[in-house]
């Protein structure tokens, strides 16, 4: 439908998209391209802007236009308008987020802008020197304005309720505590009966690979997965990641490690899903509501932080860490390494990244210990924000999740809890969306599989087109339409469900 | 001086600073990085961060705090505070430029923006067909719209002048006409002698260099003058600029032709002037209105685009297209090509490079005919404004010009009057400030070679730190503190004068 109030709420939010996109080209710049001496006014450029944004959004110009949409769309009824269309959800996401914004004092935000930069400084500081007493009172800072967060926010059981729905709306302690309980059996069934199985070899694994082969190794594989490079580039950075500026320009960055070559391919491969996904929204949502997360303020296509992991592992594991992707891709590696892989097969070189092995560290976990991290990162921000954790008795229960969970004894704190960056940055609530996509992951390549049994025969054939066909159409091209539920239940016929992951994982690792 | 009302100020401008450092990296990132599918959304991305920078300097916020601050210095004598000190120029500054924008109606910066978009994909597309009434209505919309903005600005004697004030504060049409009438003369007089000595040798300048190598030594001359890389980056792009998001984050860019390897060792060392000014401006006035421009809401710590060029023209021209210069570089240039410059001395190359031969592009023009072009646009801007001329007869009006100044019959619009990106992109009264940097250049070196007569020496043992330390404490720490006028009297006793510049040029070029 066309009305005056729509278009006019969506320049508003035209203009937050902007904003938005703009701080995102200054963060992939300060990642990729920034020289050293740009760090110091880069971040108060994003925070200069990401006020902006939020001033813009809560702006009485943005309210009226929200309230003549939110009239117009009331006197239409379902059949005139269905309740799920696309002028519907985009003035409920958009009331929601004013709503949301509204809520939080200005002087949080502040707070929070500015514990995040003293607070980053400090935990790469204390990480170095494994010196956890020396980042707590910031933790603690962080825990304590998180708590305020929430409370602003509101929430009906548990704070940690507030802080997860701005990454995985409809998702609460309670509802984790449900589907980890089940995951946490399944797991440790699995890893127990693949630990038991001989290792495989993976001397190889560790040979000299000169970075430049390496990367054209990338853009093969991602241009072979679709990934437009018209509407897009692959850059070199420390921690990689994806990030858009709109659908038609796609970012992705890997790393090269010329001692271990298949920390590029495969994050390589995990960033082309992330890419593919924003490059496959509905070109009619660009700049607004639906190509926006107008909660948390970031320019992105895709619905909810788990629906976005679960395309970048599909690629990832599903599709790059399979027996056939190895079969059609390896002569090629082969050919690209002569040095290091002669003496491999392509069996060899699957089995070597496929191998299971328990570790400190959660970037570098194989995919039957990754969801045990995750489950213990969220046990314990839920218990830090309901208060039965206090900072300073983090660490030890953190290392004795892991003893109990992975049988490992933590050595410092540095390969314990002061290894991720998330919660120095003020991040609180958004590790569970790794194990969500790992779980979505399965249960909707189980569900293409059982409608297309054709699809694995093309991917055997090293054709992705009929895969990445269907994610487009179910799940890309809606951008932020349909929440995360609401594509699995139109794609699989149901919610999120962890049976096709624990049986997918069976497959792989026990077989 | 401390007062809360600086404080205050100094918080919206420096608000300000950030959103149009913002533009100038999303600006960078379109010229150097971003992928083709980028461009849809790019424009609309800075149009918004241009709106909202006005919208924050003509805040009423801004506007109290600027009130507040003009009281509070009001009340200071001279001597408790020079009338030339940081915070009376920060006030008087921000308020003129509050006064320039409050000035123009919202209306036309909007038709402005959106003219810009059409206006240069219609030139572009004319350009190549080399078809002038196809972009002629667009021009003619330009300068319709330049007129309005001049008649919102206010001037005194000639629409003009509210034109270039935004570039080269302090200039009108009757300075320029002044200016340029005596240049025309001497530099005719100079061009007629170096035209009748024998042409150099400079078959080598086509031959083949490797992309690789030109950038290779492009780093190092950038370095030998001081670019500090730290602080700084060296890309490729089509058309080369420089550009700073903070004097700790200031980017140059080059391009590299194969068969024309002087494109990109001037194009460098010119791009390395600008880059110099920018990294040289005292870190105090970071995010402040002195390395701000609020009147053409730019971030640039350059106090004027002609103070700019005379800095890029200075290493380019006096430092770079020098004897002493290649006496120094030249074996290594050999080095890195050998195939191309075996059979080549240093001299010989001095000589291929400042050969003199008039030609129809003002970016590819020698020293002793760059200005022509300038005069040429300034003279047609000038009689475009006070309608003297109309859009229909400016070819013809272009190609007589080009005739009587340099005797050279233009084959067509695209060598002639569609030349240019400026026009297209809204830009009139720009062009005046390249002749005043080639002036400005010529008058500094001039005084500083007066004052210290060891610098030509240090310039022929390659070390060039002597003179960036003059100039930097002369120009570049500075920042926007000091007009382009008070910048010259302090360092060369005097205002804007020609005769240095014509002198430089009959040693250069006759001898």
């Amino acid at each position: 439908m066309n009305h005056e109030s729509l278009t006019a709420l969506g320049e508003r939010v035209a203009a937050v998209n902007d904003v938005l996109n703009a701080i995102s080209c200054l963060t992939w710049d300060s990642r990729t391209m920034m020289p050293p001496g740009g760090a110091e006014t880069r971040g108060r450029q994003i925070a200069t802007l990401t006020g902006l944004a939020r001033d813009l959004l809560l702006a009485p110009e943005t309210e009226a236009a929200l309230e003549a949409a939110e009239r117009a769309l009331e006197s239409l009824s379902p059949e005139a308008l269905a309740p799920d269309a696309p002028e519907r959800r985009i003035v409920a996401q958009t009331r929601q987020a004013f709503a949301y914004h509204r809520r939080i004092p200005g002087h949080l935000v502040t707070e929070r802008a500015a514990l995040r930069t003293v607070a980053q400084a400090a935990w790469i500081d204390a990480r170095a020197r494994s010196d956890f007493p020396a980042f707590a009172p910031y933790l603690e800072k962080t825990v304590a304005l998180a708590r305020s967060y929430a409370n602003a926010v509101g929430f009906t059981d548990h704070p940690y309720d507030a802080m997860v729905a701005v990454y995985e709306p409809g998702e609460t302690a309670a509802s984790l505590r449900r589907l980890f309980a089940g995951l946490r059996i399944g797991l440790r069934y699995i890893l127990d009966q693949a630990r038991a199985r001989p290792a495989p070899r993976a001397d190889f694994l560790v040979r000299d690979c000169a970075e430049a082969e390496q990367r054209v190794f990338g853009l093969a594989i991602a241009e072979a997965m679709g990934y437009d490079f018209a509407r897009g580039r692959l850059d070199t950075t420390v921690h990689p990641f994806e990030v858009s500026f709109t659908r038609n320009d796609v970012r992705i960055t890997t790393r090269y490690n010329r001692r271990y070559l298949p920390a590029s391919i495969f994050g390589t491969a995990h960033e082309t899903g992330h890419g593919l996904y924003e490059q496959g929204v509905d070109p009619a949502y660009t700049r607004t509501t639906l190509a926006t997360d107008l909660v948390g303020l970031y320019a992105v296509g895709g619905t909810s932080f788990g629906a976005h992991e679960s395309q970048s592992r599909l690629f990832e594991n599903h599709v790059a860490r399979s027996p056939t992707f190895w079969a059609v891709h390896f002569p090629g590696l082969q050919k690209a390494f002569p040095d290091a892989l002669s003496d491999v097969t392509a069996d060899e070189f699957y089995r070597a990244v496929t191998r299971v092995e328990p570790g400190f560290i959660r970037v570098e976990a194989d995919e039957l210990t990754y969801d045990f991290h995750i489950m213990l990162r969220v046990e314990i921000e839920c218990a830090l924000m309901d208060g039965s954790l206090s900072v300073s008795d983090l660490p030890e229960a953190w290392n004795a999740v892991l003893r109990r969970d992975l049988d490992l004894v933590v050595p410092d704190d540095a390969h314990g809890v002061l290894q991720d960056v998330h919660w120095s940055s003020g991040t609180i609530g958004s590790f569970a969306s790794y194990t969500i996509g790992n779980v979505m992951a399965a249960q909707v390549m189980d569900a293409l599989r059982g409608e297309d049994p054709s699809l694995d025969a093309s991917l055997a054939a090293g054709a992705y087109a009929p895969l990445a066909d269907k994610l487009r159409e179910r799940i890309w091209q809606h951008g932020r339409r349909f929440s995360r539920e609401e594509l699995l239940v139109r794609t699989t016929g149901r919610g999120l469900d962890p049976e096709p992951y624990l049986a997918y994982l069976h497959g792989k690792y026990v077989g």
